[in-house]
Order: C-alpha cells, then sequence, then structure tokens
C-alpha cells in the first residue's frame, strides 16, 4: 500500500509540474511558445510516462475522478479510495509550490491565476458556468469510459497509457479556452491554492463535475461489458 | 448488435465533439491558439483513442464512408450498413449540439460556419469545387486503403488503431485549407445542419466525395491481397 | 513484383502529396497554418502510416535513397533497385500533379517553389551549398542508420514503421530552413518539374547526397551487426 | 565494447545535432519557426529513434547523468562509466562542429548563445540561479526515475523507448524558458564550447544537477523494487 501511495503521489506531482508547468512557463513565451497545443502534449505525455512508469503499482489514476470512477465501474475498492485521493491532492500542491518556486525566479513575475482552472470570468475564453459544466462532464464521461474499455481484460494492456494518455492531450485541445480544463479535481486543487480566494470559490465546480461525469463514463463502459447494471 | 450502435454513436460523437470542438473552441484562440496542426492532431486522436476503446465491439468506424469501404472490401456485411451510419449521423449531431451548447455560452459567440465543410465561397482558403472533389476522393482513398491494410489478417492488430488515427491526422494536415477536412459524411452533417442553409447546400459533396474514395481504396487494398475482383 | 511496384508507387505518392501538400496547402495559412512542425509531422505520418499498410507488400521504402542504402547493406537485391525507384520518381510525379491540380484552385495561385527542395538562393533560409551537402548527407547517414537497425532481424519489427516515420519527422524539424529537406531524391523530383529550371538545375544535389549519405548510414549499421566489411 | 562506444557517440551526436540543431535552425524562422514545441519534439525523437536503432547494442543512454544514474540505480558497471560518457561528450562536441558548420553558411549567421544552457542573464526567461537548480534536478529525477521502472525486469521493454523519448519531450515542453533545458550535461557542453566563455562558466550548473536529479531519481526508482536500500 505504501508503494501505491507512493506512486500516485509522484504521478500527480508530475502530472501537475508537468502540465500545469508547461502552462505556466511555456505557454506564452514570446515568438516561440509552446500555446495550449503544447500544454495539451505536456498533460497528455505526463499520463502517458508515469503510467508507463508505475502503473504496475498503483494502476496509475494520479487524478480522484479517475479514482471513483474506477471504483463505480467495480475495478477498485472502495477501502483505498480515501488514502489515493489524499497522495493525488498532496502531489498535485507540491507541485504547485515546486511551480510557484521556479515561476517567482523571474524577476517580473506575478501569481495572476498561475493555471487554475475557471468559469464566468476566470475563464480563458469567459465562457458560461453552464458551458464549464457541460465541456467538464462530457470530458471526463469519454476519459472514464476510454480508461475502462482500454484496460479491460480484453484489451491489450502494453498500449493501454498510450491511448489513455493521449486522450488527455485531446481533452486538453478542445478545452483549455473553456475551463483550462480540468477532468481532475487534484490539478484543479494544487494551483488554485497558490491563485487565491477568487479561485478557490470555483474549485467545488472542478471536483464535481470532473466526479459525476469520470462515474457516468465508468457506468457506460461496463454496459459494453454486458455485465452492467447500470440503466445508462 | 445493439453495443455495436451504441459503439458507434459514442465514438462519432466524440470525433466530432473532439475534432471539431477543437477546431470551434481552440484553433483560434488569441496567442496561443492550436491552430490546424492542433485540430488535426484531435481529429486523430479521436479515432485513435476510440477505436482502442470499442473496435473490438463495433470495429470502430465511426463514418459512412469507412463503414460502405469497409463492405465493398468485403470485410463488412450489407445488412448492417444502415444501421451503423444511423448511429455515426446521430451520434455527429449529437455532438455538434452539445458543441453548439459550450460554445453559446461565451458572450460574443456567432455560428458564423460553425467548422462545417465547404468549396468555393465557403472553404476555408478559397478552393474551387474541382479541388475540393479531388482532394477529398483521393484522402478518403488513402484512408480506406490504409484502414483496410492495417486491419488485414496478416497485420499487427494491436497497433491498427495508432496508424488509422494519425493517418487521420495526416490527411487534416494536408487538407483543412481547402475543405475544412471532411473524409466522413457524419462529421460534415452535424455541424452544417447549425450552420444554415449555405453549408447544407453543400453537403451532398461531403456524401459523394468520400464514399466515391472510400470503395475506390478499398478495392485498391484489396488486389494487394491478390484476391481482389476489382479492376483498379 | 506487380504488387510492390504498385505498393512503391502508392507509398511515394502519399509521401509526396501528403508532406508536399501539407507544406503547400497549410503552412503558411493565415493564423492558423501548421508551419514547419506541421510539415514535420506530416511528412513523418506518411511514412508511419504506408510502412504499417504496404511494408509487408513492398518493405516500404517509398524514397530511392533507402532502395539504394538497403542495397549498399546488402538486404535489397541489385535486380529490383531500378523498377524500386522507377515506380517512387512516377509516384512523387503524379502526386505533385494532383497538388498542382488542388492547388491552382485557389483563386490567387501562384506556382512558386512548389516546395522544391534548394540551396543558396533558392534555400529557404538563405543557407549555402557547403550546408546543404552537410545537413542532407548527415540527416540520411542517420535515416538510414535508423532503419538498418530498426527492421534487423533481432529489432522488435511491428514497431520498425514508428520509429522510421517519426525519425522523417525529426530530420524536418531539423532541415526545412536549409534545404526544405529532401533526403529523399524521388521527394525531390517531383514539384521541381512544376517549379521550373531554376530548381531543376539544383535538383542533382537531392539526388547525389542522399545517395551518399543513405549508403554510409546503412554501411554504419552493418558494423553494428558484426558481419560488415566496411571501414567506417 | 566498441560497439557500445559508437552506439553513444552516434547517439549523443543525433542527440544535440537533431535537438540543438532544430533549435537552432528552425525554431525561430520566420511566420513558420517550430518554436520550443518542435524543439520539445525532436529533442524526444532523437532519443526515441536512436534507443530503438542502439538500445540493444548500449542500452542507449546518449546522456552521462543516465550513465551515473542507471550506476546509482544498480543497472550499470562502475568501470564502463568513463568510456561511456567520453563518447558522449565527444558526439556532443562533434554535433556542435558540425551544426555550426551548416549554421554558419547562412549570410547573417552570428553565433550568439548558440543555444547553450544558462541560467539568470543566459536563461532565455531570465530565470535565477536558483529556479535553474530546481527545474534541473526534479526533472533530470523524473527522467531516470521513469527510464528505471520502463526498463526493469516486468516492464514491456519493445515500448521503453516511446515513454523515454516522450518524457524528454515532456521535459522540454516545461522547462525551455528556464534553462534551454539541459537534463544531459552532455549536450550542454557541445554548445557552450562555441558560445563562448560567458557560456562555459555556467556549465556546472549543468553537469551538476543533472547528475544529482538523475542520482536521486534512480534511488526513488530502486524502493520501488522493494530491492533499495536508498533512504530517500
Amino acid at each position: 500500500m505504501q508503494k501505491k501511495i507512493a506512486a500516485e503521489f509522484l504521478g500527480t506531482f508530475w502530472l501537475t509540474f508537468g502540465g500545469c508547468g508547461s502552462a505556466l512557463l511555456a505557454a506564452g513565451f514570446p515568438m516561440a511558445g509552446i500555446g495550449f497545443a503544447g500544454v495539451a502534449l505536456a498533460f497528455g505525455l505526463t499520463v502517458l510516462t508515469m503510467a508507463y512508469a508505475v502503473g504496475s503499482i498503483s494502476g496509475g489514476h494520479f487524478n480522484p475522478a479517475v479514482t471513483i470512477g474506477l471504483w463505480a465501474g467495480r475495478r477498485f475498492p472502495a477501502n483505498e479510495i480515501l488514502p489515493y485521493i489524499g497522495a493525488q491532492v498532496i502531489g498535485a500542491i507540491a507541485a504547485s509550490a515546486a511551480l510557484y518556486l521556479i515561476a517567482s525566479g523571474k524577476p517580473d513575475f506575478t501569481v495572476g491565476g498561475f493555471v487554475s482552472n475557471g468559469y464566468a470570468a476566470l475563464s480563458p475564453g469567459g465562457y458560461s458556468l453552464e458551458a464549464a459544466i457541460a465541456t467538464e462532464v462530457i470530458a471526463t464521461f469519454f476519459f472514464l469510459f476510454i480508461i475502462m474499455r482500454v484496460t479491460s481484460p480484453s484489451a491489450p494492456k502494453g498500449l493501454a497509457p498510450i491511448s489513455i494518455g493521449l486522450s488527455l492531450t485531446l481533452i486538453h485541445l478542445i478545452s483549455i479556452p473553456v475551463t483550462n480544463t480540468s477532468v481532475n479535481p487534484a490539478r484543479s486543487t494544487g494551483p488554485a491554492l497558490f491563485a487565491g480566494v477568487v479561485y478557490l470559490e470555483q474549485l467545488w465546480l472542478f471536483w464535481a463535475a470532473p466526479i459525476v461525469g469520470g462515474i457516468l463514463g465508468a457506468l457506460a463502459a461496463r454496459t459494453m461489458d454486458g455485465r452492467a447494471t447500470s440503466s445508462l
């Protein structure tokens, strides 16, 4: 169990450090910045690389919505949910602290939104609460649907990290302008603690919507197995 | 059969939501937008991820031109063509509705072309009808040729979603400026319903050209097996 | 043999249509253009996808420098070199004609360099003849070295198209500004026929340098097998 | 042993030629330049391609921090460290010389920083010494952690070059603005010799930080095996 906790801590640190770090440090660099496409690739590669590295230890969730979704899909035991989520949230906070240390080493640093997620006034493109909810629910629905399916016993297991990681890239390619893309409550929590109270006030949505979407996606995936009890 | 229909519905929803959604929401974002390259990547990753997720259920077509092409290549039964195409078109329309809901959550939203496909005055680069036909026929020819070959019994099956998905990325890298890239009548139908009558008037081309190209590509692939009856 | 010829024709058509086509149609599109990075990705994906599609038929060369290099590395019979190169050059010319048809469907079309390769005044960045030779020789050296190694009997064969395709992407990421990147005499020949006489006068370099580099790379790869006679 | 040296020389040449070359020649090209995202992809693909090509010969390190880290993780014998590092440094210098030859073939060439690594005044974004140390240590920690894990006996070996190469891409997506990204003392040494004394004066950091981070990452990975002696 200790190794699983360490794996989830390191994996979520890497997800937040790599995904949010690329957004914070490199997305808007003058002329040569990586833009949203580079950030999308970075998020996906954090999961691809660490899922290959520690997937055999902890399953490679790095995301409370994944942990809860897999429980809903009967792939994960209820009694491990809390330790997993604890390790994920602490990993994301530690990564955000490391990013704060690095980013503040730039003379003209201002914390701003610190790549937090947000809607309405805090949405990168000014998208409404309703648009944010729809985006996060749909995206996490498919994220969990894909995760459940490509890790099902019948799937070619060695390749699952590729499709899971790249599905996270895809989700970011679509939705950074809407909410800065969460689909992961831990990733949302870390930066919000540094960005301040207005971002923390919106944090509830980035716990609620990914978890709801993830549960529905996992249940939908179960119906494909022909052993599901969901009515979806 | 019910599961196949559900798989094709979800896959085509994801293709349209992810591909058209990235174009609609993220391609032109000021400074950090993902551009056509990001959209190309998104389209490819929708197919890569969902082909891994549900390929074992429905074959992972998500595209009427693929369904008809595979029938022409004797890989798909005639009696399942209509249900497949129905699920695909409904999936694309549902995804377009979801995108409309999200996109209209931006204060300054105007529907515009809603990433519909088009030629002449409606082509992103102003390309002619002839250029549009040539592009769509050639691209879908190779799309089906590749699909047929990499899913042939002799090919390494576990990797087919990678080459199929990335071939769709490649096709978009070439042809977004010409027609906004269809090669998929379902993807063309969904957004056109929201973009209005001028786009619907051009929709015929994005059914005809991909289907013709797809049939020819599948027949060409069959000649490579040495068991073909095609004269191509 | 007929199937091999068809495979090389189609593969080189796709390489030229996809690689040069993305450069011609999409690289410089205002605001959302794919740039050199998108072109680099497109070239690599043409090879990745068609190597998976027809690699089992013809080996998937699509490039005279590859065919000659593999012969130098004792992987390809001398008597098939000419038919292969013939199919490749004709495929590249046919693809260039198709691209000309499409590109000229844009009202303000001018042929310009038609994405031909060039040095000195015809180099995208104004690089000298010497820089062009060094770049093409080194790039093709490593291209053949990698191809020889990842298709050696001891290598995991199913993945070779991934590393070969992505090595072509890498080569383009480096060298488009120098020569527009050849490493492939067929790809150089097709567009030059449409770009006109000044480009044809430089075509010799894009046959000579890739072939020299390719032969040296293949010989170097053989020394790694411990069965080589080369003194490199 | 001779083959291992040759493999490490060629691999580090390719890493430096491809990664630094793409940055030097193509990153800032007007309008169509590949930017930091293209450079990040190039660095990763050098490792992905050459790890597939020569990984079976030398292990495919191409990086003194990897060689020392793997020794710390008990995967590499002490007596081969110096020859490996020698081959890597010479490979990087040779590649930098080749790049100098090519880059100086452009009429308006000035050597500038020659894509050397740097901090404070020499950091692309003006990041402090402390930020540079944190970035390089953390990035190399995870780089070695991932390498150790995905090449462990229990991992699917054929896919390790994909996750290792893409983790290097990810690291560059995050950290080019901070230090121009080293995580590899050989890659840092080559260009610095051409960039001049101010860059050489900062070279110590790009040996020290990656080696420290790499050792810690390898030790952390060992604790995951349950056979480690590290206290980390």
